[in-house]
């Protein structure tokens, strides 16, 4: 990989708007821009402050391609650490195709994913898991996904890490440094310190651990499994929870969401709920396949739903009953949500009646939106979302994941070392892996194939 | 309508990206930021100098929503004219929306299309016309509409029209100061200097009423009806045609072309290639409404190709011969280019029976590329580009093609008042009317209605 020539890429969505951003960094970057761009100042950019503005044309063959403002950020004052210009001109297609392709003759070179974000990591702007936060906050699409990428973006996940590490480094120092000493048989890294050190990290990393499961639900969404037959009121339902949280207000102009079928935003938590064919006793072939992908589908589920017509549930009453009985034998660890739908159509009886057979049954009218807020609070209550509620950190990346497992699995060789009153030279080996998954989450420890896996993975202008 | 507050929009394109800019304008638009954003440096924006770009955090409730960078742009130094925050932030739907509710929240409101455009004509920064170009500008995607706008953005018609206007504006002056000194019988006013400035008007306007033809054709496209029966080429044709264009690179990363089906951009101008469904002669009903459509789409269009397949052309050598005779009768005035494709497939004797038959047939391969060079060049030839070639005023707008008209048929009386010796007052209206339309171009003259009409074409954001 070549980190020395000047990259260029449109960082700004494609497509037409008012303005758009194109993004050059690179030694050269600052230089390059003067070539093409004329100022009103008739002052060079190369001459100007770095974090300031200038009003100008960009020039083609002597005649203006655009007029555009020019942001000029110095080394190593910007996101990459290296000169970058902001060429800030008319959201056309066409002009950003025009000046994109200008700098490109000039010896500029289309960026590839991420690839500005890289260079900040080599540069030293951002560590390797902050650098991946940046691409999760892009992502994010709701307030738990934002606000654990924030956070990991501005470095809480990696602070917890690299304090761990120092402190454990320092310890492996001093073992080592005994080592030189062996035959004077002298003691410099306190045990009984170590020991506690090792108790504490072997405490963070198992907390960290234990957070990926909310961590990987608020990066995916929580996977909601529904089962119910056609005409229960799926869709009605879906609807009334996307109407009862508040905190999405649709139609600002000027931002779009993406609206994807059956993933909601409630209370600030992404929730995908995955439409099943229901579970009705059948012996036809064809039916039984369905029943079966229904049962796939609420393995891979978070939470069930078993969403009945409460109107009707009398009539058949044996069927509902036989269908919760057959999810809880088949899922009886997964939480599951008894739901009577469209109870505004029942009368006092049919109301007690229904209560008395189903106790478990939570009443709802989807129509009328009774119920619907109560069942908000259920769902979000079925998530662990104290953690997120506390500001503490959460890990939502499944390579940290991993090597949060590799280094205490090395943590425990430690501790089982030391309680067996392993030799120091033993120790330092184990230390030393540690380190080594620690550095890795960081980016103390990295190589190529790595770095190239994770920057594929963003989008082109970061 | 209240243009005193502060509005806000998505400046950039909708959607994901590395980044976004959302544009705040109005008195109190850095003071509002203020109240959002925590600065690295701990500085105030309203401390600031102008086209200043400041590293900090956009807060809500106490909690980072984003790390941005905020560009500060002061009164008057700024696109709008009034105090102006751009808020780059990363390019998530989610944070976009989050950062516009907070300060709609805070009691900024979403901008009307148009609306930063319109306060900056309000506050002098833009005429109208130039302001009219700004829309013209992000909706080119080609060469010549974007030239012809880039032009009229920066005052190059409006510059022409405003120095014909003041010159007239002076000597209605004088006339009317004439009017003052009736009984005197003085003449301010040198009617000799009167005459060719009238004489010099007319052939402005004229040349500007007739430059409209070829600006209407640049901004919208080219119509070019092609006629022919399925399986002659026609889609082989267009690709040929699209491949020929070296000025076309495709396939930048980070940058879309709106891919219309049919419309090519040949030589950095537009051309629109209707398809028709040929006019083979026929007793069946359903058929000829078909070739009635075919002629429609012909009355359309500014140029006809009919496109037949040289290899079968011979064996139904009468009716290639009648479909283009039956073309040319409807049609006399139309350009007509007649194409005989696939003649890769001709031996020489065959090729020269039918130069010999049709000899006004343009020969072309589209499979080989054969004659498709040939073919751009004949296009362009079609269209009266000279104008454009020498960066001559055209005129695109409907609206200033009405006015031009407008203030021409007013000269035109000025010119008849004083061929008859016509008195000074009522020359002095006929002036007046003149002025009034020369007015309403660069936006002298102007209604609520009239701007709200132009704006709403605008995007939002712009």
């Amino acid at each position: 990989m070549d980190y020395d020539d000047c990259i260029i890429a449109l960082a700004t969505a494609s497509g037409s708007g008012a303005i758009a951003v194109i993004r050059l960094s690179g030694k050269d970057a600052i230089t390059m821009c003067d070539a093409h761009f004329k100022s009103v100042s008739h002052k060079k950019l190369v001459d100007q402050k770095t974090h300031t503005i200038h009003l100008g044309h960009i020039l083609k063959d002597g005649k203006t391609l655009d007029e555009v403002l020019v942001s000029v950020f110095k080394n190593p004052n910007s996101y990459t650490g290296e000169n970058v210009v902001e060429i800030s001109c008319h959201g056309s297609p066409f002009i950003q195709q025009e000046i994109i392709q200008l700098f490109l003759r000039a010896g500029c070179r289309v960026a590839n994913p991420g690839e500005f974000t890289l260079r900040a990591f080599l540069n030293g702007k951002l560590d390797l898991s902050q650098a991946e936060a940046v691409a999760d906050l892009i992502a994010s699409d709701n307030e738990a996904s934002h606000q654990v990428a924030m956070q990991q973006m501005r470095g809480g996940f990696s602070n917890e890490i690299k304090s761990l590490r120092d402190e454990l480094l320092n310890f492996a120092s001093l073992i080592e440094l005994e080592l030189d000493f062996a035959e004077e048989d002298v003691e410099f890294a306190n045990r009984e310190q170590f020991k506690s050190l090792i108790e504490r990290i072997t405490k963070v990393l198992k907390h960290l651990i234990d957070s990926f499961a909310i961590g990987n639900v608020i990066k995916n969404g929580i996977p909601v499994a529904i089962v119910g037959e056609p005409n229960v009121g799926k869709s009605t339902l879906l609807n009334a929870l996307l109407n009862e949280d508040k905190a999405i207000v649709s139609d600002i102009a000027g931002t779009t969401r993406d609206a994807i079928e059956d993933e909601l935003t409630i209370g600030g938590i992404g929730f995908r709920f995955i439409d099943t064919a229901g579970i009705r006793d059948t012996k036809d072939v064809v039916e039984s396949i369905g029943i079966k992908k229904t049962f796939e589908k609420i393995e891979q589920s978070q939470v069930v739903i078993y969403l009945f017509d409460a109107e009707t549930s009398m009539s058949n009453l044996g069927v509902v009953l036989i269908e919760i009985e057959k999810i809880k034998n088949k899922h009886p660890q997964k939480p599951l949500i008894i739901i009577a739908n469209k109870i505004d159509k029942l009368d006092d009886i049919q109301l007690a009646a229904l209560t008395s057979h189903i106790p478990q049954a939570f009443l709802l009218s989807a129509k009328t939106g009774f119920g619907v807020e109560q069942l908000t609070e259920k769902l979000l209550n079925l998530i662990n979302t104290g953690a997120l509620r506390n500001n503490e950190t959460i890990v939502t990346n499944s390579r940290h994941y991993d090597a949060l497992l590799k280094a205490l699995e090395e943590i425990q060789k430690v501790q089982h070392g030391m309680d067996n009153d392993l030799s120091g030279d033993l120790l330092a080996i184990d230390i030393r892996q540690a380190l080594y998954h620690f550095g890795e989450i960081t980016g103390e420890i990295t190589s190529d194939d790595l770095l190239g896996n994770i920057f594929a993975n963003f989008c082109i202008g970061k």
